[in-house]
């Protein structure tokens, strides 16, 4: 089958030493390839620090055949979800979890998703994990816009919630744990966004982190193997419950001018860094903020809970992600009680709101982008402590624009 | 993974002797369980009456993973449906089946259903069983009705053909037998509706019989995990074929008022408990019933053969299903001769038509609804007569009410 | 399980000699068969050519449990998807493939599937066979269409580009080798677009060949099990890339009347024969013709490659098959570089243009309709020189009529 073995897996190099890293495919499209369990751990490869790499596989209802990856660092876990784009359930290291309740239960599988359900938000029916893609054809609201049809004519389509990436099963999945010291542990994945008289879009991912260590990094490459240039965008859904949200909870970062989304979030934005607790009926409030960066072009966002003792910082070049969005949704507990933290390539406006504010970026035919976060788990004061002057450092002095109302979006 | 953990088993007490049942679980989302085959019988347990369980999974076309559970009492073997939300496809005893040749002809696994396709009839893809719930954040008919979108406002969408939670796995399913003579049977099962911005409905059911009885109950407990009230409905739509549908056939119950459901229906209003053969070009008539009770608020309705030596009785509570509707579709054999027997909380118009009609019902948030069906299989004219003198008790005299006209439905 | 066996494989009868054939069942929804792995050579019958027939699962991202059967008689390899309504995935024979380079690069699940996407172009995001039916209820472009509805009255819907048939599991496979000399190799299937309210097509397809031999054949029996009449289309997109189609290639066949799709295609339509290489920015361009016929109903299409020493000829009946659409998608490669030679009851315009046209067939109730094509490789200039000659022959001296306009649709 040419088709089948077309794309012959052509790995990037992986900056290592000059051992071989050891490696695992776990998943294939091109191989034939699926696992149903698998454990790798420190043991098996005689490094020192303890670490653990296990593949499993969810039965029972909804998530019946979801694929999963749990990594434990020794201080670190995290579970990447292959079945579900690659997108990230939960972290965890001591007592903060990076994640939250939602009324979605279960790892729900694609075969169960079905977009264009409930005017465009059937999104929300597998709508739990801690970090979610939006993207990558259109990342945003549902509503109509503009695509190219069969024929090549500029046509209509009604766009879904935050696109389609997150509910495309990866193609390649791989465990790289580094021959050298400190033996970073990797766990890479292809996602395609392709079709027919559509996007060619190539999402390779890599989630990785070093044995003992609470950070971890997100580090996507998207390449559009179309002959045309692509639009594209990005959002990464972080999204944080209990323990770390809570009333009193903070947000903070470098921030150079923040916007409501609309006019229900402009009459809290002066508060707009603060948190409340669970309250029955509260309607979401989103803000649109401009991250500001250093000499480096890193900016720095973080939340951190109500006691002011644990926290999770989030560092990301704001050339590539140069938008940031945050989300509140401080409903009940039962209905999700949620704070999203995401940077992206756009706001959640409708692609086509986003076009005419310029941003939607393009990739030329052949071309590929880089686009990333790196994760820190602050487990102490004086870890938070570090961040706020991080923050305070990038910041530079600079004052925030607070709009006291929302963009004008027709 | 703290989410796929998070709602632990939480049984709800079984009636039972004292000394614990034997109980098995088959599917289960939160333990990662799923059971390719599995068979239990009263020698497994040492009960005396010869029965037993079987669990198989279907393979092949659209039925392709699909789960059942078979259980035989001895003398009447029903078939649930896990895959397909605790449905039960076919029940028999004796000569007698409950159940109807479709022309869907597979048990169809939910992947295979886009429920949004043809114009919100998609679920008619799969609709072959006895007894099919129609659920549950809307039973009815497709077409446009309100709902609240992910910003929390009033919006509008497309309703699709009788609910979702026929397509929905359950995500937990296990098989209890009482300890205690009769050592009754009982499937038991979770489906839940539920997403983000949306219901958080739970459906736990129970199939249950005893050995050697010709009866069995569907016992259904439906939660709304929500913060807020929530609307639901849920028809039980039973449907018969041959050989208890045929040119002859009668329906009878304890009726306080019949209402056809269009004016094509309406041209047979006073011949509505008669049954032709089967016809092709039949158009199908429904007629909205309400149902009397006793001082127990228990109703009955029945159907018998043309010969009157074999029939099914059900009985329900009308506090808990208070409208039951007629469904007659004597249509050609291919097309699916078949008439609907449907004890529910609404008639099946578009939930927007229901609503302006008081017939849809509201959950608190953290309430429960016990709703349900007891299931006779009548083989003699003897138990014949015994339903018809119980629908006469229940009728109490009192006369029922026939409209010529259909509701006036804008 | 009534259901699941009530339609016990009533296999047609196998034309053969008074030995009963070799068979092998490897899929079936009535016996509950599926089958991960199986080989099977001339070496198990003891047969004096080499062949093989495999059947494979696939693995991995969006092919997850996709079902392909891959037949090499010595000479010419197939593949058959059953997963995908017995699809030819692709053919080789010597240097010449019979297949593309689509953007699609996995055999799609349908699973992963949703043809009312992108306004009804979900269906190119699997599209990547050699051999792909279109069909059964319709076969054309997406866009509105009547249909009959649940209450027996003339409805509208949305229809989806090229029907559903490609996305529907086969519910039967089996494996047929003659018993007697030259051991025909038959890979035979069952797909069925049936719901209720809806139509109940039954698709029987025969794929076989001989062993040695550069020919196959597909063979479809299409039978309408409803009871009344029904509209059926069927167009059969054979797809070809390169090497066959280069700058240089060209189309040939007995053809009586070409007609531009539209005014794009109308610019070209005396060139409408040759093709240009890949070109970025090429807008598919679409002929409709009208084939001629021998005195047995046969007519001829081939393609050949620039050097003229390969091709593939493909032949049928125009009673059966009397509209034969040309597809040139002459893009960069990696958007698709292909032709479409495609014989069919009807041209892609939309059900309801075709109906206005003539050109939709109808099936009595019980009645069933032969289809298919015969399709032979041409490794040599010889070959080609046949063909070309049994084109002459069954033109006869006829001129092609070109139409300058294409057809008149509102």
């Amino acid at each position: 089958m040419r088709i089948a073995l077309a794309t012959l897996l052509m790995l990037p190099t992986l900056a290592s030493s000059a051992a071989e890293p050891f490696r695992q495919i776990i998943t294939s499209a091109t191989r034939g390839v699926r696992t149903e369990q698998w454990t790798l751990t420190h043991r098996d490869l005689g490094t020192p620090t303890p670490w653990s790499i296990r593949k499993l596989t969810l039965h029972g209802g909804r998530q019946e055949g979801v694929e999963v990856v749990v990594v434990d660092n020794g201080v670190l876990t995290f579970t990447v979800v292959p079945t579900r784009g690659m997108g990230i359930l939960e972290a965890t290291a001591g007592d903060v979890r990076l994640g939250w309740e939602s009324p979605v239960r279960e790892v729900v599988h694609p075969q169960y998703i079905n977009l264009e359900q409930r005017g465009g938000l059937g999104w929300l029916e597998g709508f739990n994990e801690w970090m979610v893609r939006c993207g990558l054809e259109w990342a945003g609201h549902p509503g109509k816009d503009e695509f190219v049809n069969n024929v090549g004519a500029k046509s209509e389509m009604q766009l879904t919630l935050h696109g389609r990436i997150a509910n495309i099963p990866a193609s390649e999945v791989e465990v790289v744990v580094d021959a050298a010291p400190p033996h970073r542990l990797r766990i890479r994945g292809r996602v395609d966004e392709r079709m027919f008289y559509g996007p060619k879009l190539e999402l390779w991912t890599e989630v990785s982190t070093d044995p003992g260590s609470t950070v971890f990094r997100i580090e996507d490459s998207l390449t559009n193997h179309g002959a045309h240039e692509q639009e594209f965008q990005m959002i990464y859904h972080c999204n944080f419950g209990a323990p770390l949200l809570d009333a009193g909870s903070r947000v903070a970062g470098a921030f150079r001018r923040v916007t409501p989304f609309n006019a229900h979030a402009a009459k809290d934005v002066e508060r707009f860094t603060e948190y409340g607790g669970p309250t029955t009926g509260f309607v979401e409030q989103v803000y649109c903020i401009e991250p500001a960066a250093d000499s480096t072009g890193r900016s720095l966002v973080m939340i951190q809970n109500a006691r002011a003792d644990r926290g999770v910082a989030m560092t990301f070049s704001v050339e590539a992600l140069p938008y940031f969005t945050l989300w509140k949704n401080l409903a009940a507990t039962q209905e999700g009680y949620v704070t999203g933290l995401e940077p992206g390539t756009s706001y959640p406006y409708n692609r086509r709101v986003e076009r005419l504010g310029g941003r939607v970026p393009r990739l030329a035919a052949g071309a590929t982008r880089k686009l990333g976060i790196d994760v820190s788990v602050l487990l102490s004061r004086e870890d938070l402590l570090r961040a706020a002057n991080e923050i305070k450092r990038i910041q530079g002095g600079r004052e925030v624009q607070i709009d006291k109302q929302p963009f004008k979006v027709e």
